[in-house]
Parts: structure tokens; C-alpha cells; sequence
């Protein structure tokens, strides 16, 4: 925990050291306002951990780690205008504060400081083709989630492709540029890649659980939100999949309804039939099943398992392994 | 005129073997929509040509100036969703034709993607960084432009400096992305660059002329489209400046009309407050001065005369100086 510790204080430091300002202050003003906010800060530390893995050099990988920082901000700042989202963090969304075109602006110009960051170490180049790689699969993915919102048919799988597009891709990636900042091996890569993707599905589940199961004081966002929007998640759509020929007809109902009607009665009605179908308890098999393959492949790279210690642990707290 | 033609050939080919599709068709289709449309190459055969003076490797240019296309084209795609344009070159904006979502998140993957080419040659690590810095100046001067839309006073040097953010710094990095691949002088380098920003600066002022000035047919925009959209241009900014109180008043007035207003008659008569105030002729003045610094610096760069030829012509037939 030490190790944790302290990769997330000199992250910490590295943040508080760069200059996010800049003119006009229209532009930069919604990048500092969101990128200072205080966050996990999940795909540094899994870039920094990756690389502190095996042995590489913190002061090159503080690089990339700030790259998908920025990276993971600006694409928050663009999700929440496409949602017309008012709140993120419990705090008001560019969108909301600004307006469409400054968080469009400032959106882009995030991303081009991504790639400027992530092409400041040595091995710059492949560091930002990787950035380029996963910022295109990461667009493909929120792509597949707005077509989600108007298809009637979304089935299990490609829910379950929209989610590796949009969250597992990042973890990996994050994993690797950290492995490739140390050199590793190319097989080692893969499956650090391998356990980021698994990571990452556990974690979406995970985040979809708690979006309804958990209280709004340590989620920071509304208890039932995805219920209220019409999320298809992976919830809804297990429910779909177990429920009567009544439940069904109804959950599809009910997740046509908008904003204006009692989102409260809405939000119970709907978790009532998910507790009857128990399908929290599917996702979390689900979910388990991601964190074995994950630790699976962690456990099958070419290092001594001491060496792996700090990432499995960052690993396990993540997963809610480890309280 | 040969050698241009060739180049113009060679893009449009390397353009052609380019694969811009890919999954979803939703996030795709607009790319190719966009990029696939005919346009003038502009900063492609820039990033050609400048590569071809200093003897470089057309092969290796070709990538940098791909990802010049691809990046001048998301600009358009985000800017038509801020402006929000119905047209482009003629034809319905990514934004009328699908909808602002899927133009916001089609620019995303176009930036991306313009990262992914410039990263392609030998000195991908370079261009991409060069990428990145006009990327974040572009951001900066379409900030600046839409501050202009609500700011009260705008003096002529912040236009200026405005449209050298928002248009001229691409076409000196197209100039100078070639020079680099080519492996150019970084004295050479710096020439060109200016060269680039005051070829940029004139040809936006003859785009603010010609928006006024022109048949439709030719520019393919409306015929006074900036006066309807009360855009603060070189020429209305230099009729503040010469006008009577009166005149003034009247300008100042007719620029908080929006578009419910009889839009010909307000063209009409700025245009009358313009023609009486010789705006046109006083706009040109300040073209032909950044013409003649842009060709003092391409004189000024260390080659025999005859390698210059090429690069010459174009911009002189950009320039309006050929016909």
C-alpha cells in the first residue's frame, strides 16, 4: 500500500506542477476546472503501476499517465454534452456551466494536449499511436452507446462490446503504455493488455451496480440515473432476458418514459423487478468471472509474483476483493 | 503547372487507397462524407510541395499531408456544429445532414485519426508534435472567434490576430511538416513558416472579400453570409474605424440583427456603407502587404531559385497574383 501511495502522490505532484492555463481563458478555463477536480485518478496509477511492474523509469511514465488523464477528461467533457448531463463528480458539467461549443472547444483541445503529453518520453511515438488507437475505439464505443438509446433489440453481447469499447480499452491501454515506457516484452504486453480488458468489464459492471446500489454521498452521482435515462445496462438487459412475458412488457415501458414523469416511483418500480429477477446477483457472477480471467492473466506474465505485488493489490481494491 | 498537377494527382490517389470506413457506420459514414468531398487540397499540396523543394521523400509526405486533410476537415465538422451551418462547399454540414452528437463524436475520431497518419513516416514522432501544437493555436483562435460574437469592441489586431490562430498557423505547419520530412534546414524551416503565416493571413482576408464580393456559384457559400451571421470581419472592423457617428451607429445596429430580419436588404446595405468607405480597397492593401512579406521570406530561404519555382506558383495562384 505504500508503493500505492505514493505513485499516487508523485502523480499528485506531477498534476500540481503543469500548466493547464492559457489564453483566452475561455478555452482553457473548463480544462483546469475539470481536470483539477479530484478524482481516482485510475488510469494513471495503472500506467504508473505497469510500469513500476517492470522496473521501468516513473519520471518517463508520469508522461503518458498525465496523456490518459486528460485523455479520459476530455472525453467526459464531450459524453456530458452529448447526455446534456448536468452534473459530474456532484459538480456542474462544462456543458452545464459553459456551454455546448466552449465544452465542444475545450473537449478538443484536451485531446490534442493528450498526444502532446503523451509524446513527450522516449518512446513517444509508439505512446501516442497507441493514444490514437484507443481514442478511436473509445468514439466507437460512445457511438454504439447512443445507438443503444433508439435500437428496441440490444442484445447481451453487444453490450458487453459497447462496454470493452467505451472503459476496458482505456485500463489496457493504460496498463501498456506503462509496460512499453519499461520495455517489456511483447508477450508480457499482451497479457497486461489481457488483464486490463477483464479489469475493465469487471469494472463497468461494477460501476453499473453501484449507479442503483449504492447511496449518492460516496457515488457522487444520482442514485438510479441510468434507470431514469433509459440505460440499457447490463442490468436491464439480464432483467429483460429472465423476466415474464408481463415484467418485460412493462420494463420495456417503463424505460420509455422521460424525464417528466416521477422518476422516483420509476426507479423503484424498476429495481423491484430487477431484486425479483435477482439479476444484481447475475452481474456480479458475471463480474466475477472477468476478475478470475483478469488475475489469470496477470498471474501468467513472466515476472516474479513479488514483483506483481502492488498492481494485484491496486488490482483487488478495485474489484472490491480488497476493503 | 505540371509538377502541381502531379501532386494534386498523387494526393487524391494516396486519398483514394485510404480506408476511412469502419464500424459503426454511424460514426463513419460522416468522415467519409467529409473528407471525400471535392476540395482544394489546400494544405496537403503545401506540406507536397514544401517537401518537394527541400528534395524530400513524396512517400513520406504523403502521411503528414493526409492527416492535414483530416484535421482541416474535423475543424469544419465541429465548427458548422458551433456556428451551426446548414451548409458547406454546397452540401448539408455533418451537423444538418446527421445531428450534433454524431458530429461532435465523428470530429473526435477525425482528430484521432490525424494524429494516427502523422505519426506514420520516419518522423512521425516530430509531425505528430507539430500536430499537436496547431491543433491547441486552432482551438485557441475559434475561441477567440466566438468571443467576438458577443464583445463589443473589437479592435483590428485582435481580428488579426484571430485569424493568424484560426487559419494561417495550419498552412505555415502544413509548409513546415513538409520541410521537416524533407529533413530542411531549421533556418529554412523558420522562412517557410513565416512565409506560410503571411500566405495565411491574405488568403483569409480574400476569403472575408470574396464572401461579399463573389457569385455564389464560384465560392459555393452564401453571397454575404458573414454579414447575415454578423460576423466581425477585416472589412466591417476597418468600416467602424472609418465611419461617420452616423454611419457607425447604423453599422454597429445592423450587426445585432439576426436572421428573422429581411437578411438581403441588411447585406445591401452594409454593403453600400462599405463600397462609400472603400473597405474592399483598403482590405486589399493589407492582402498585398502580407503577400509581399510572404514571398520576401521564400526568397530569403537558402535554395537556388529554380527549387522554388514550384511552390511559387501556387501560392501565387492562391494569392490571385496568377491567374
Amino acid at each position: 500500500m505504500e508503493k500505492i501511495k505514493q505513485l499516487q502522490q508523485d502523480f499528485a505532484d506531477f498534476m500540481a506542477k503543469t500548466d493547464f492555463g492559457g489564453n483566452p481563458a475561455e478555452l482553457y478555463a473548463p480544462i483546469s476546472y475539470t481536470i483539477l477536480q479530484s478524482g481516482k485518478r485510475l488510469r494513471p496509477m495503472l500506467c504508473l503501476l505497469a510500469n513500476e511492474m517492470f522496473g521501468g523509469d516513473e519520471q518517463q511514465a508520469l508522461w503518458p499517465a498525465l496523456a490518459l488523464e486528460t485523455f479520459h477528461n476530455f472525453t467526459l467533457i464531450h459524453d456530458d454534452i452529448m447526455d446534456q448531463a448536468p452534473l459530474r463528480r456532484g459538480k456542474e458539467t462544462v456543458y452545464q456551466k459553459w456551454n455546448a461549443n466552449i465544452a465542444i472547444l475545450s473537449g478538443d483541445a484536451m485531446l490534442a494536449m493528450a498526444f502532446q503529453y503523451a509524446l513527450k518520453p522516449e518512446k513517444g511515438a509508439e505512446l501516442a499511436q497507441l493514444l490514437g488507437k484507443v481514442a478511436r475505439e473509445i468514439c466507437e464505443g460512445q457511438q454504439m452507446d447512443l445507438n443503444f438509446e433508439t435500437l428496441g433489440n440490444v442484445t447481451i453481447d453487444e453490450y458487453l462490446e459497447m462496454i470493452r469499447l467505451k472503459t476496458a480499452v482505456l485500463l489496457a491501454s493504460a496498463l501498456q503504455m506503462g509496460a512499453t515506457v519499461a520495455g517489456a516484452k511483447e508477450a508480457d504486453i499482451q497479457l497486461l493488455y489481457e488483464f486490463g480488458i477483464n479489469l475493465g468489464m469487471s469494472f463497468q459492471l461494477q460501476d453499473d451496480i453501484l449507479d442503483l446500489y449504492s447511496d449518492v454521498a460516496t457515488f457522487g452521482k444520482k442514485h438510479g440515473g441510468d434507470i431514469a435515462d433509459n440505460k440499457k445496462t447490463y442490468l436491464y438487459l439480464k432483467a429483460l432476458g429472465l423476466a415474464s412475458e408481463k415484467d418485460r412488457k412493462r420494463l420495456e415501458h417503463l424505460f420509455t418514459l422521460r424525464i417528466d414523469h416521477d422518476e422516483e416511483e420509476k426507479i423503484e418500480e424498476v429495481q423491484a423487478i430487477y431484486d425479483r429477477l435477482h439479476v444484481k446477483e447475475a452481474s456480479e457472477r458475471v463480474m466475477a468471472d472477468y476478475d478470475q480471467k483478469a488475475f489469470k492473466a496477470l498471474e501468467a506474465i513472466d515476472l516474479p509474483a513479488e514483483r506483481k505485488i502492488h498492481l494485484r493489490t491496486y488490482a483487488e481494491l478495485l474489484s472490491g476483493r480488497k476493503k
